[in-house]
Order: C-alpha cells, then sequence, then structure tokens
C-alpha cells in the first residue's frame, strides 16, 4: 500500500474543502472544486448536498464518500445529478486512515441531525486540544463514531446552548484549539471558518451569485469562479441567501487574538498547486522566487560553470523553483542549462508489487525515468522543494547515477525538516527524519543521499520569499521546532495519525 | 466516456507490447514494462505467461485482462505472483473499444490452443489487407472471436500445414500486410516480428540473461534491463532458452523487400517518451531538435522580442520541444522566456459530467489551469507538438485568453495534419481534421483557434530533425497523403474504429 | 425492488440476533447462527466480534456489516477468519431501510466508543417510547447517526452516571419502553435482556461451556448447542468467563412489572421456523394445532365431502398448518387428500422485472407455479397461514384458476390482520390490510380474492392453539386492536418505516 | 466451494436451455424461462438476444453472461431492457467449470460471427464423439477457445460448404454424436434440434403467436405459454416469422435412426421440476408413482405398523416420492404418518466456512434441521430420490439420529447408482459412488449410511412407473452399465469435467 505523496517522499497534507451554496448544480460545481483539490488528499473523498423537499417541507442531506480519488469516488457521475441534488454542497478531499478498523467512519464530509437540524462538516487541519476534549465529551456521555478530531466540533455544537446554529458552531470553536478550515453547511447556511492562526488557507470565491470557499484559488478557476478574498485568521463567515456576513461572531477570539497569523510556509513550498493564489499571493511566484533565493543564496562554484552543467527539476513539485533556481543563476552570469533530465510516469495506481530478487530502485523507477542523453558525462544540480525521510531522494540519486553523470549536487528550496507538525501535515515521526538522524550536519546528509554537495535554503530567505513585513506570520515549526501553540500533553494527534 | 488522449485532442495510439523469456518473475517484469509503456495504450491491459506443470508435463498459459489502466488491471497484485506464475510472458497495452457490444474479446494478448498447441500474441499495429483475408477465411469456415485484425494472424499460424510453430507463424506473416510489430509466446519460445517497413517500434532488451521485446526502451529501464537493439524490419526473431535466433525465416519478404523502411515519424514527435529510444535515437533528442527547427524555420517576429514575450509549453507533451524551441530562440538573440505558464492536473479520470448550463472549457479545464500572473499583458508562445481536430487547442487558446495576456501565437512542432493513418494511429476521420476543413490555409486555421498568429515545422525540416541519410526512411503519410502500402480496397481498418 | 417476504405478501419481521461468549470461533458459530435465522430478516447482516490485543492490552472490535443476505455480506469467509477474531461475538439479521439515504447506518449489529469502553448491540423490536426520547436526547447535545430507535440504548447508556457498564445498560433499559429482545457486546461481557412483556423470544443455549443467546433455537441447532431456557421477560443476564447471571438488575421494573407477558402470537403463525421452540414450545407443533382447529372449526361442508376435494399448501410458510388441517380433517372421517399443486422456486432473488405488456401475474410465477394434474377438476382447498393486503392471495388465487379447478376454497390458520403491530412486525398502513378494506366482512373479502369460500381461524382457536393457561400472555393487538402498551402519542414508528 | 446440488450429493444436470422468436419483449421472457429452469444449472447463466439495426440494415446480437443464479446475473434488470434488445433471443443456465482458468469462455450461449452471419448456440447435453471431432478440426487449422464440447458444432456449421444456414447445422449436427438438445439463433431463425435418442428433454410452446422452445415446460407456465409437443428425437425444427417447419433436413439420421428413443429417466426421477411435463408425461405424476412403488415393492415390515412409524420426505426433491409412497402405504392397510420431520433453509449460499474444530456435521446443517418433537421415539421412514456418494445421506441420517427417533429406515425411489453418464448428468467418479464401493450390497450401503434398514426402487418397477409400451425407451445407463451410444475410445468428456 503506498499513496502518491509518499512515493515521492513527500509530507502528505491533510486535505483540501470546498463549498458551494446558492447554485443550480451545486454538487456537480463541489465535483470539479475536489477535483481541482485532488492534490491536497488522495485516498478518499466525500460530498455533501442540501437537497429542499418541496413535498415534505424540509431539507435533506444527500451524501456520497467512498475511498480513492474523486473521479474514483463519482466513476458514476450519475450520482451527482440524480442523488446529489440541491442548491448547495460541500465536500472534502482526504488522505486516508488505511488499516484502521473503522476507516470508513473517518471519511468527510461528517453528516449528523440533531436538535438543531441538519449539519455538515468538512475540515483541513488538526485540533491539538483535541484529547482532552474528547475525553470530557466522553465523560458527559457523549458516543464518538469516528476517531476523527474534527468530530469533536459536531458534538460541541449540539451540545451548545445557543439559539441559533451559527451560534451554536461559535461556541464550539471557541473550545477547540490548533489547526483549522472548516467548511459548514445547514439547512439554511454555509458556513467557513478558520483558526486564529490562520494555518491553512481558505480562500472565498464567487460564480454567477453564488458564494464559494475552498482551500485554494485554482478551484475557483476550473469552474470559471472569481477570487473575492481569504477568510481572515479567526473570522467565521456566514452565507445565505446571495449575502455573506462576517465578523460579529467572535467573543472570545476577540480576546485571544495572537499578534501574528501563523500561516503554513509549507504551502508555498509544496502543498498548494502553482496556480493556486493561498495567503494572499501567487504560489508560483513565491516559489519562483524560493528558487532564485536558492541559486543567490549557494551559488554554483566558478569551477562548475562551464558547459557540463545541467540544472534538472524532480517533476512536477520542483519545476517553478527550478525556473527560478536556472534564471537567477544564469543572470548572475552563469551559463547553466536547464534540462528535463527526469521524465514522470504519472499513470502511478496503488499497486506495488516488489521484485522478491534484486531491483531496489523499483519503486521510484515506477514513477521516474532519465533522460539519460542529457545527463552522461554533466555536472548535475538537481532541484527538489524538500528532503523528508531521504529514502526517495537517495533512490532517486540512485536512478540519476546510473546515466553517469559526472557529478551530482543536490539543492532543496527549503530548509532542513526537523520536527513533527502538530498542525495539519502527516509528517512521520521525529526519528525518520534524515535531518534529525544527521543531526542537522548537511554534509552528512548529503553523504547519505550519495551526493557530491548539498544545499538547503535557509530559513531566513525562505521567509523572506514568503510575502510578509517581518516575516513573522509563517509557521516555521518544523524547520525550528518552536510551535505558535502548545501542544496538549496527551499529545495532540489522532489515534489513527500515530 | 473520454480518455486522456482525446481530452488532448492527440492521436491515439493503438498500443504497446511488451514479452520476456526465461526469467523467474516474468509476469512481474511484464507488469512493470506495461506500466512503463502505459502512455501507448490506456483502457485495457493484459498479461498472459507460460507456466510448466511438472505434474501433467506440459505448459498452462495463465491469462488476465482488464480495461483500464495496467494498475487498474492489475489492482490485486497477488494476481502475478499466484496465477501469472512461469518464467516466459506477454503483455499488451490498448485503446479500448468501448461502446462496441464484444469489447471485451478485443482486449489483447490472444491465447488459443490449437493443434500446435498453445499460442499467444500481441500486436501494435494495423493490418491493410484485413478485409480480404478475414473474408477469405471466413469463406472457408473460420469463426472469428473479435473484430480485431490481430485475430487473423492467429487464424492463418492454426491453417499453416508446416510443421513447426516458427514456420507457421512466419507463414501467416507472409500472408499479411500493413504495420506489425508483434510479440508471440509459444510453449517452446517467445517470437518478435516486425513488418518490412518498420512502421512501429520494437526494441530487443536483456535482463541477468533474460531477453526482452519491448514497443520502447523506457520498458526496459523500469526493470533494469539493457537495450541490445531493434527487431529490424522485416525481421522474426525467436528467443528460447536463452539463445535468440534471426533471420532464416524471411523466404517471400526477401522478394518483395521495400527500398526504405517506413517509421512512423509520430512516434517522433508525440507517441514516444522523452525518455524512450525508437528507430535507434533518443526521442528527447529528436524532439528537442524539432522545437529547435521550429524556432529557426518560423523566428519570432523584431517587434516581439521584447521583455513581454513568454514561451509556454503543453503540459507534458510539448515539453522538450518547447525547451528547444527556447533555447534555440535565445542562441539567435532573441530573449524570450520560457515560462511555466500552463499547470497540468494528472488526476484525470473517467468521468465527466458536462454542467447542464454556461462553462464549455471545462473539459480542458479538468486537465489544464493558467498561472495567470507569468501569462497577464505578455505575449505568449504556446509550443505544442501537433494539431488533430482543433477543438482541444481552441479551447486551451481561451483558456489561456482568460489570463490576459496581450497576445497569443501559437507554434506546432510538426506538419499540419491531413490525412488519415492506416498504420496504427487513430486519428479520426479525415473530415474532421481542422488542417483539412480549412484547406491546408494555415492563417484560416489560426483564426479558429483565436490565435494572433500560428506557424507549422515544415515537412523538410521534420524529416531533418529525425536521423536519416535522405529523409526517406519515414512514414509521412498523415503529412502528405503519400502511403507506404496500398489500402485494401474494401478498407483498411476495423469495425470498431471506423 | 422487492423482498421476499413481501412477495409472499407476508408481514415482515424486523430481526434476528445472536450473541456467544467465549468460544475460539465466535464470528463463525455468529455467521452460521445468523444463516439459521436468516428468514427473520433478509436484507441486511452484520457481526462484531471483541478481540483481546495483547500487546495493546486492550480490545478490539472488529465489525462487518452489509446489505444482503449473511452469505452474501459474508462471501468472503476469510473475513470471519482474518477479521472478526476473538473469542466473543453478536451478529444481526435485519430487513433494510432500502431507499432511504442512510440506509447504511441503519445496519445492526451497533458498535461505539464510550467514556465505559466499547459496546455493540443487536436489537430486535420496536421501542414505544423512542420519539420522546429522541427528542430529549437532542435537546440536551446528542448526535444521531442513524434514524433506528435501537440507537437510543446506546446514547442512555453512554450518559448514564452509573460506575459500571452494566448498571449504565440497565439504567437505559429502565428507560425505554416498548419490545425488546437484546444482546450487547461490552469488552468485558455478552448482555442479552428482554423487555417486561417478552414481546420477541430470545433464548439461551450453551455449547461445550460456551454461552449462547439467540432469537430462537434453530440457531442452536445448526452448530450443536443445546437449548438452556428462556431470557425471562424483564430479565437482564450477563455472561462473562463462563458464569451466566441474572436478575439483580431490576430496579424500577420491579414496580412496574406487568401482569402477563404479551408474546407475540405471530411468531407462532408465520416468523419462527417450524424447527424452533419459542416462548417454551415447539413451534411445529403449536403451527400443526393451529391447522387442527382451523379444520374444526369451519369444516368443509358435507357436499365437499367427495373425492374431489384436495387441500394445498402454500410452500412453505403453511406446509406444518396443512398438515394438521388435513390430519383433523380425515380424522373427523372426511376423506380429503393433501397434494403438492404448489411448486415453490426458491431461487428468488432481488430482480424483478416487470414485463410491458400483460402478464401481471409474473410476479407470483417467479415464485409459485401448479402442478395442473392435481388441481384439474377439483375442489381445491388451500391452506394459507394469514392474508395482510391480500394481493398475493389475489394472484395466487388467480395462478391455481389457471389450473382449472372446479372450486377454490381459502382457509387461513389466524384471524384478520386489522390493526398495524408496534412491536417489531412491518405491517403496512391499517389503510392497506385487506381486512379492513373489506371492514371485517369475510364474505366481502373472499369476493375480493376471487375464492368459492374463504374462512379464517377464529381469535379464541388461536388462542388456545398456543401454550397458555388462559390465553392472556399472548399479544394480539393486530387483530384486536388491544395494544399492551400505549403509543407515544408522537407516533412510535421510525421515520425509515413510514 | 461447493454448489446447491452438490451440497444435497446429487448429480448435477447439465443445463436447461430457452429460446424464443418473434416477441418484442424477447429478452424478458427468456430471462424468466431461465429463472423457472434455474434447477438445472445454477452457476452460470446468460442470455443472446437479436436486435435489427434499422440504419445499418443488419441484425445485431446482443450478449450479456455471468457466474451466478440468473438473478445475479441480471441483478441489474436494466440490461434486459437497454442492452439486450431485439425479438428475439435464447438462453442458457449451467453448472460452472470452477477452478478452471478458462472457465468464463465455457459459458454459453456462444456467440460467433462467420461466414454464413450471426449464430448463438445453447446446448444442454455431451457429445460422446467430441474428442475425436476435436481432434480432427485442430488438424486442418481451427482454433478452439473453449473446452466445452458444444463449441465443436459452431466450427462444424462454419466449415459446412452448404448454402444456408440451416443446412449447415444440419450437417454439422450429423457429424456429432452423443446428447444434445439445442437451440439456436441465427439471424433469420430461431432452430431447435434433439439427438435421435432424445436423451435430454426440449419442448416447444407458444405466446401469442410466438413460439418458444425449452428444457421443461415449466417455463412456459412462468410467463403464460402453452406447451405444444416435444421436439421430437432426431428432428430440428426451424422458427422462422410465424411458422414452424420441420423434419425435411434429416438424411443421414434416417439412415441410423434408433429403433428406440433413449430419454434419460433421471428427468423424472430428480432433474425435472414436478410442475413440468417432459417426454409427454406430467413430473408429478411420474414421481408419485416412484413413490406408491417404492411402498407396494418394499412394504413396511408388520412390526412397524403400529403408530410409532413416521415418514418424512427429504424437502424439496423427494415431496412427491414421500406423498406417493405413504397414501400407497396407507391404501395398503397401514397407518404411516407423513410428517415434516426435515425443514430446509432455502437460503443457502457460496460461502461454506468449515470450523477448525468439531461439528462435521455442520454442512448438512446449513441446509437441514429436524422437527425434534415427530421424529423422538419414533420408527422413521426417510424417503429420498437417490443415493450417489453416500455422504450427504449419511450425515442426513446421523442429522436424524440426533433428534432420537426409535428406528430410521431409509428408502429410496430409484435403482442404486452404479455407472457415471456420458449423456449430460455430472456424476462422481465410479470410484466415489456408494453402491459400487459396497459392490451393490444394498446391506452394506445401509450399514455404511448407518440406518437400520435401507430399500431401493428396482429397476423394472422404475421402468413400469415412467410411460412407455415396453420401457425400451429411456437410457438406465447408471443404473445398469449399458450405454447405448459407445463411448469415444478416448474417453468423451470434456477435460473441464474430469
Amino acid at each position: 500500500m503506498n499513496d502518491l505523496a509518499k512515493l515521492e517522499g513527500k509530507p502528505r497534507c491533510h486535505c483540501g474543502v470546498f463549498g458551494i451554496y446558492g447554485h443550480p448544480e451545486a454538487s456537480v460545481m463541489t465535483f470539479y472544486g475536489l477535483h481541482a483539490l485532488q492534490h491536497r488528499g488522495q485516498e478518499a473523498a466525500g460530498i455533501v448536498s442540501s437537497e429542499w423537499l418541496p413535498e415534505k417541507k424540509r431539507f435533506r442531506f444527500n451524501i456520497h464518500k467512498g475511498n480513492g480519488l474523486v473521479t474514483d469516488v463519482f466513476r458514476d457521475g450519475t450520482v451527482l445529478r440524480n442523488m446529489l441534488k440541491g442548491k448547495s454542497a460541500i465536500g472534502h478531499n482526504r488522505y486516508s486512515t488505511t488499516g484502521s478498523a473503522d476507516n470508513k467512519s473517518n471519511v468527510q464530509p461528517f453528516v449528523v441531525n440533531y436538535k438543531g437540524g441538519n449539519l455538515a462538516l468538512a475540515h483541513n487541519g488538526n485540533l491539538t486540544n483535541y484529547r482532552r476534549l474528547r475525553s470530557e465529551l466522553q465523560n458527559s456521555g457523549t458516543i464518538f463514531q469516528s476517531t476523527s478530531d474534527s468530530e469533536i466540533i459536531l458534538h460541541l455544537t449540539a451540545r451548545s446552548s445557543k439559539p441559533t446554529q451559527i451560534e451554536q458552531i461559535q461556541e464550539a470553536l471557541d473550545a477547540v484549539e490548533g489547526a483549522y478550515s472548516l467548511v459548514v453547511l445547514t439547512d439554511t447556511a454555509l458556513i467557513a471558518a478558520r483558526d486564529p492562526y490562520g494555518f491553512r488557507p481558505l480562500c472565498i470565491g464567487k460564480l454567477n451569485g453564488s458564494f464559494i470557499v475552498a482551500s485554494e484559488t485554482c478551484a475557483f478557476d476550473i469552474i470559471g469562479a472569481e477570487y473575492i478574498r481569504d477568510v481572515l485568521p479567526g473570522e467565521t463567515i456566514v452565507i445565505d441567501d446571495d449575502t455573506l456576513r462576517s465578523g460579529q461572531f467572535h467573543s472570545i477570539w476577540a480576546a485571544r487574538k495572537p499578534e501574528h497569523p501563523r500561516h503554513c510556509i509549507f504551502e508555498y513550498i509544496y502543498f498548494s498547486r502553482p496556480d493556486s493564489r493561498v495567503f494572499g499571493e501567487s504560489v508560483d511566484k513565491v516559489r519562483r522566487k524560493l528558487g532564485k533565493l536558492l541559486s543567490e543564496e549557494d551559488p554554483i562554484t566558478p569551477e562548475a560553470e562551464d558547459d557540463k552543467v545541467v540544472v534538472i527539476n524532480v517533476p512536477d513539485s520542483s519545476n517553478t523553483a527550478t525556473l527560478g533556481y536556472v534564471r537567477a543563476s544564469n543572470k548572475r552570469g552563469l551559463n547553466v542549462k536547464m534540462e528535463l533530465g527526469l521524465i514522470r510516469n504519472h499513470y502511478v495506481g496503488r499497486t506495488f508489487i516488489q521484485p522478491e530478487q534484486g531491483n531496489r530502485e523499483l519503486k521510484v523507477k515506477t514513477k521516474f525515468n532519465t533522460v539519460k542523453g542529457v545527463l552522461k558525462g554533466r555536472k548535475v544540480v538537481v532541484v527538489d522543494d524538500s528532503i523528508v525521510r531521504g529514502t526517495t531522494s537517495k533512490q532517486l540519486v540512485k536512478l540519476i547515477r546510473e546515466a553517469e553523470p559526472e557529478e551530482v549536487h543536490f539543492r532543496v528550496s527549503s530548509p532542513p525538516i526537523r520536527f513533527p507538525c502538530y498542525y495539519g501535515m502527516d509528517f512521520p515521526s521525529r526519528e525518520e527524519l534524515i535531518a534529525n538522524q544527521c543531526n542537522g550536519d548537511v554534509e552528512a546528509i548529503g553523504r547519505e543521499l550519495g551526493v557530491d554537495s548539498l544545499a538547503y535554503l535557509s530559513l531566513e530567505r525562505l521567509l523572506e520569499a514568503a510575502p510578509s513585513e517581518d516575516g513573522r506570520q509563517y509557521c516555521t515549526a518544523c524547520f525550528t521546532g518552536k510551535y505558535p501553540i502548545p501542544i496538549d500533553s496527551e499529545g495532540s494527534k489522532n489515534e489513527n495519525d500515530a
């Protein structure tokens, strides 16, 4: 069992969310929105629509969820038109909790019927006080259906004594801590909320008078919607019957408002699509700058400034940074060539069969192959976006060496990853991070990878690349260990994440 | 229903073939070989292995075929180890004949048991005297199970009065005309054959003493096999117990040997993977040259030589040609920038749901999105590899226009396609080809696409890019209408292709 | 969509339950127990096992549920051995709530994790104060996952402040009213409980030291277990580590203990298998007596006492009653012959395709055919167990008429059904009951069915057939409208039942 | 893996066939016909319809086949209406060749396109010169797709040089020997043929002007069709455009016409449904007579003529014979009671999980349970239709013994089975037949079964029960070893049957 991100040795993002209110084909739009957000979670998907039943004079929530890509889960497209009727819908992509006995109950959106009516919820992020809240709720008689932290929000909402659904949800959000970008569908509204630190992105768009909320703007582009603005950190917005209201719901947060937001800078480095705009800036632009700064900070040495130097990307995740790196290098007077030295096979499925004998590199070879002619005898500079465990990078280097380059140099457009993430990225344990195994000794890491030289982008330059007045508005905990929100002593991760 | 190649508006290749003899994990190797050849046919796949049953003292042919990608058909990987046992195997990827009532019977490899023993066949290409032969065979009492031209070869083999399987197959090949790159598995040998014109590629490789045959060398790379040479046009090779024999089987062909081979030049333009070597040359190298010649032949006009010019690829099919184009342009003193202006979503599945209202570009948008920042206000040069119907190109141009460039120029690294292919490419009918609709008037085509300028690579330059002494060793019928083999008067295409 | 019971025009029973504690193959035994109880619910099935994880020092509840027959849901038998490990298990058969958007969430057993640990529940019956309790729980913040009344018991248990699971469950049962025969699996025990009226059966068995609980004794026979006794009305028993404790838990019920139990007499008439023992008596014996009393009460008229009279059963539901009827008739000096005039096709699946033209009797013909030779020219007495809507009986009579009998007489071994059931049988609405449509006028019903004569068993004789001192220990509400438990004013049925 | 017939320890019939010509809902009628014939083959089913395509001015043969019951294969009922369009159709039920690597290719009807047009074939029976013909055909270049003997007929038809399809088929039938009841669909006709010995039944019916052919008349009853007559042994009938022609096609057979037909008497004993008419007689009537003669021939001994004697059937296969047995016994002055001592669970699926410990009788218990009250302390006479291996009978006796009868006597309404069948029944090998193991010593068989006495019906009486002038018109080879057609020296069974 392997998933695409794992194959690449990349951290996995928890999810992508999408919501639309007041569109005649709400679920079809949600399907395409999720399709555009597929990179944020490839292992389960679901859509919930709210349909008015005139004869019963009430709304019915229709739901379809399953494991697999969006196009797998909705392989029978008639489900969208025939079953997921209604003018409002929300959807969710996630990485699955495969192997867990109750995994299906963790697929979002979650739907419940409670005293306030219907409620569906899709959540991107991770709650840090999850264990404490779950324990408290269980002690007062609550039954949990899943092992997902997101379920907490539903129970807190249902237990709220506030009169309206929106106030109930707001009361629930006042109790949770951590990272959340939420879309919630009720009988009468689409609600979107983002935690006060704004860890995960959440954008507002509009399509012919219908408001939309999505993790990234690429979900607007696919359906021709226009980007309006981001949901602000700590903001809850309520969309109903073509109006969008904000602000008035924040009581407690006004008091505990953080000085700075803490956007996940990894969204710029790897997660988000380059054609998206997140945290108010084009990802392509930031990623290009990462490449540029990487080149400036760790310039190719003079002796390498000969014809033999070729710079190659790791398709598709480092395409943009590589372009930035090459252009900056040449601007500095070097004459390096960008080459397409690695070809990626995009038809990668879930089956991986390890041959019984030999050929240990097969796993990376199902995804990448080299163009031998452009590597042979060259000094190859590989630009990648990040290194997590290092196992994939190591195999990639081995693959490149088979094409007989003279040298292999590895450049990474982010700093060494040394700490786990508690806000919604799925890193392996600290012990598995190669940067930790080598105690941050870059040379040692380079030896482990088998490269002639290795260089990472520094934290200072990373923060320089992202739009910011003073660089303090990003969470960099995975590089620095400085966590904006203290972690629940009982541990903050879901059981399934452990 | 749509398939990937169709979504791109590209011609579809009929198939990819793979065979291996004498390897302890023959079917696992075939699985990975087919995986590397997935781009040659995405809609059905199959593997046949030959297993020695010691207690029965005979070989059993095991078979597993299905619709979908290789990784879908072999989603249950245990099939390879538990069912497809044996030391020899062949495999096939194909485009499906969806909608045909008997489509499953067309999925290859075909397996039969006849007087000579077991026989499995995988075929890439198209027979031009198919209808006449089928009619003759039917008249003499033959029953056909499929509508595939490949079945002909099996019946001719079964009806041969020659004493050995190899001679029987050879007799069958003496009777057929057209394009074929074949792998055949018998109880005692793996046979590979290529038609005298060598339309489709077929390469020989070796892995630890086991011979391999595959459509492209990328299938060798994935399993760590080494490339030996191509099967020659008109050659039949027989691999058994670690020896590879060639040559002696050609009787009739010696007489009708063509003066030149006629390799399909579209393999270089679009079909083959850039990391493959076909017809003796690296595809990457030829494709880079196509871009270079395209730039030289149709240089960007002086007024465009300003900062505003950006050159973008259509990922991933024109990546290499675009790189060649940009580099050649800059060498000529221009200062154009390559940009990643189009982002491709690789998670494209089979479901396409057309919204009831508006948004006609959705189909192309499920696959591509623009990076607006790099296109806005620019003079955009789009480099693509070919234009068939023009509908996808038109929608792509529309998508690019939404990013508000100042101008859009379209450059194509091959000549206008004006004629159908009878040798294994799946073009639409002549009437649907945009170059025909516009009578070859390039300006008219450009107006139809909505671009500010359009230019194609000339045929002369195309032939210059491909390795050749005199340019006469390629089939260019789709550009010129000059068919190397006359077409069966009854028509040469299968019913299902119509 | 049709189910077997519906095809027969019979009321449907809600479910069958099974539980076993301390057996090395607990889930395999549960599978066979459910298989024997298949007639109690054919549309969904599930098993939950409790497995001790030594390395984690806790129990894990494994669950497998699905729509269809037990043999469909567990078609992959390895699920039992590989997944449903553990020494204790419970299982449930039910009729599905097809068409309901959330039907899957209604398939039992329900499993939850709450403060007290794991809990799985399987319920046969119907709670009459369901709506009130649900409303109260929702108002205090409870979220419901299903529309099943059984879920109430879980929430009440989770909210109990009692210290032990058993006391918590008992507190929950003190709050609910209606019909319930329950099996509950906790981490440390198997609990079985039956409502104070004992509407539905629940028996205790033993297999090599492992206690078993099941709806009917036929579930013991299949696995070779021995019948011990019934769970008493109002009793809760706790089985753990080979001991079985009873009694001490009833606090409230001691006060509201009903004077008499109210066993569902329909279990004898139709629901239970004739080879089972329920309510302390062999079903075969009671059913035989029903036939006998039917004959005595409504003797065949003298003019019919000739050779022409044949008595036929409706296989298999009236087999036993017919035998009793025939034997009693002949004992009274008549000379009637039992014949197998109707042949039943047992391969009935879920597909029913109504032809567009004619042949309205096809539905009944997929299940029954006549043996023409034994009916032609005869005076046919059809013995059936009950008539609900009358539509199936009508078509059956039509089918019999096609075999050209001289006369058709219909005898029913129970009284006319005129009232809905609120305790676990799935009758149609009152308006659909043929006995209501005809205001109880038996002659009118007979005309509607198209028979020459019709007779029902009287209520007095029905009660005489069932073992009882005074006939007061049965619920006969469906015949009399006298409901032992008042019905919740809001209505007592689940939404899905409406 | 087990099938229903195997569970019962009965021989399995090869198949049931059905064909209809000129009905607007031909495939729906065929579905119901196959449903009625389900008992003749439960493991695979298929329907082929012939649809006129007005725009293409030709017929298309639509086909849907699969493993499982008819209702499983056509679970999606829309297949019948949307895909299997057309006014003519044929269908087939068969027992599968599970475990065979190429089993799917053996599912009928077979469909081919040959010089004469489309041809679909459904075959019930077994060809005795199969191996010789196959070998001859292969030697002349024929390729076989299946291991089924039925495929021979297709190739012989395709190779015929006769001008019309009907003559071609007739020529093919002139070459084959053995048992066959065939329905063949061509572009312009429905053809039915039966071998000269008439081993297997084949009946002609009519529904509103459309002719129908089916294995048994129960297939007519379900759709309201009327029985016309049987296809005669050696007859070929051609149905086209509302006419039915017969006779003129027999050239060779006129010469080799057998003196007597040789109907399979097992159709009366077990295969056919009691509500069917086969070989011109009601099965119910013959089967009743078998019971009567069994009683007369082997009367219950005087000391058994007390109240304690109960006679029980093995539901449902011996229901009719048991009724005949009881009635005859009582006519002879005995006073035995028929009881329903065995209850059969009809929800038997394909999963059988053998518990690891004990309980060896579980297999029979998934199908049968006893009604203890009617067996305890009684002298039980079990009437069954046949004994093959004896293993099931043995377990059944054990099950009955658990109910504590005083004695168990076994009566079989057919003679001991001692020889394999080469004409379409699937018996185990001779060695596995219990009657052979015990050398025909009935007492020894009885000891093996564990009964107090055992008696079989004699061959003379068996022939007396079936309608015949002189008893010579039945095949009794399985009892006597006298085979009407000599068996191919190479063996006559398909490989898959071995």
